[in-house]
């Protein structure tokens, strides 16, 4: 079972994960392992897990052939499923079980897609996928939050396949991560100083500066953080108002569908393919004030980090946001993506 | 002039080093670059800034040969050193300049020694350095904090050179970072509330259960901590309560580079020289209460960080810290690596 742990300190999780245990001659240097045979495509329905969801053509079954999206519980799951999570505590230190749920979006039924490269009413099955992962888990108690999240070129640390079948994933947590309560104390305690919510004032600022804006349509707008903390970084904000990213109305998903693949596309042609990571920020489950600003985080990972990031959290960023976004608003969007 | 950005929802600050500015081609994958000719071997002082600090023998003189520890400023710095720190904000958004100072301690005067290769009173040299070199700005009212730490076998995002000359940095923030004013925040609320020092009561745990401890002399502890968010992570704590690195008296440094030495090699061995970083945890200047307690953080890395990691700032850690402690005991200390 794998643990959360407390730190007495300052109070972060750090998951525990036994199940990956690794040795240390397990760390040492090697060559990146053979690409194995995808179990993501369609037609080997029978080498995942029972599908949780799908987007599938009429008349089709499910865990068979004719699927556009498929949710899938992960075969190396980063969480436990079983049992409640019981938690306790020896002297000063806190630990909890790693009870949550780990589902595989799987986002095309063809291989080696990249997101961008998909048309847009497969994008928008994309969106339909995650608003419908995401409320999925709303009413369950014991679940605090969902991170849903995209790695694209990376391999994480405990990962051993190098399989490219475009997906993203969704993982439930029984604690509202540390990261995600900032950013709600935050926002609340700006709101009730100001009176508004700060993400609609950043809004309203990177509109009227249009210095940092990569793209906008008539629901989001694409900028480049003022205080980016990768080269490159992007965020998608809802112009409207919303905590909560399961509220998303499908009249939306068009929309967002559009802004996502011009700023991926923007992003792949510009700086060929670099490795990134999409992050949700959403409010947890059950969250009660209207203070928060769902957005979509786009973070290229051109940089590595190392002993100054480590030990202040203040992050070196090369290229100032103005440039990068100046640069991919001339990044002419190429149709020969769109397939 | 490199600016520093604060982040207008959680409050992060991030540097925008113009100075590095790198254009998207350069982001693209190569090649590492050849090594070059090694500027801080001794006997090419000329090839470096002046020295700050050296440790010398007797009767040689500043920037010649004759040193054993040799401080100089970076050639190419993160930050600025001229003029006072400026900064404006423009509607929500709040910019610093730049400003602070950036230095090299050379840890030997020969090529390509590890840390843990020098002898005991060549890292005793060391350490001197470093108490130096935090203690030469603690006048400066306008440096708020110095973060000395050290990348090892680590290729950070901006620095382009690949020179394997073991050396630690020292540099200078106009700004108490975020990582740091949380870990005083919460040592002090610990405080108030059980009337002890957290870490002191780490010390105590930690020595009681045995189960994560490395090693330990008359002065220091070595330990894995219990929420390590990297395998293999280790803090070095002094045993008496002491929140300023640089009030380390000199009749403790022997013991400290003893705990040092043995914690590198065993890592050293056992993993196969992996990359880490040095990360030193001291109270910033004129930190009024004592309520605080610096620690030496080793922290290889091994494992990559992606989407979960960036979005919720939970890590994944696949080695129990017990079993890591274990594992670094057994490592026998081979005296070979004692030059």
């Amino acid at each position: 079972m794998p643990e959360f742990r407390h730190d007495p300190v300052v109070g972060y999780w750090t998951i525990i994960s036994t199940e990956r245990s690794r040795r240390p001659v397990e760390f040492r240097p090697r060559e990146l392992p053979e690409e194995r045979r995808c179990p993501f495509c369609e037609g080997r329905e029978d080498e995942t897990t029972p599908e949780a969801f799908a987007i599938r053509k009429m008349g089709t079954t499910p865990d068979g052939p004719g699927w556009d999206v498929r949710v899938i519980v992960s075969k190396m799951p980063l969480l436990s499923e079983s049992g409640p999570a019981e938690s306790c505590s020896h002297g000063l230190y806190d630990r909890m079980d790693g009870i949550g749920r780990h589902e595989i979006i799987v986002e095309s039924p063809r291989h080696a897609h990249d997101l961008d490269e998909l048309d847009l009413p497969a994008i928008e099955k994309v969106i339909r996928a995650y608003v419908n992962r995401l409320n999925a888990f709303k009413k369950d108690e014991s679940v605090k939050y969902a991170l849903l999240f995209k790695n694209h070129g990376l391999i994480s640390g405990s990962v051993r396949d190098v399989i490219r079948h475009s997906r993203s994933q969704l993982i439930t947590l029984p604690v509202i991560p540390k990261r995600v309560k900032e950013e709600l104390a935050s926002t609340k305690a700006y709101f009730e100083r100001e009176g508004r919510c700060v993400f609609c004032d950043i809004l309203k600022q990177e509109k009227n500066e249009a210095a940092r804006v990569v793209s906008e349509n008539k629901t989001f707008l694409a900028f480049c953080p003022f205080a980016s903390r990768s080269p490159f970084e992007m965020w998608i904000l809802p112009k409207e108002h919303e905590a909560d990213f399961g509220q998303l109305p499908p009249k939306d998903f068009h929309d967002f569908a559009l802004i996502l693949k011009e700023c991926l596309i923007k992003l792949h042609d510009l700086l060929e393919d670099p490795p990134f990571n999409l992050v949700l920020h959403t409010a947890p489950y059950r969250h009660k004030t209207g203070d928060y600003h769902w957005y979509l985080q786009i973070a290229p990972r051109l940089t590595k980090n190392a002993g100054f990031e480590w030990g202040t959290g203040i992050h070196i960023n090369p290229t100032p946001p103005e440039d990068a976004a100046l640069l991919l608003r001339q990044t002419k969007v190429r149709h020969a993506r769109t397939s």
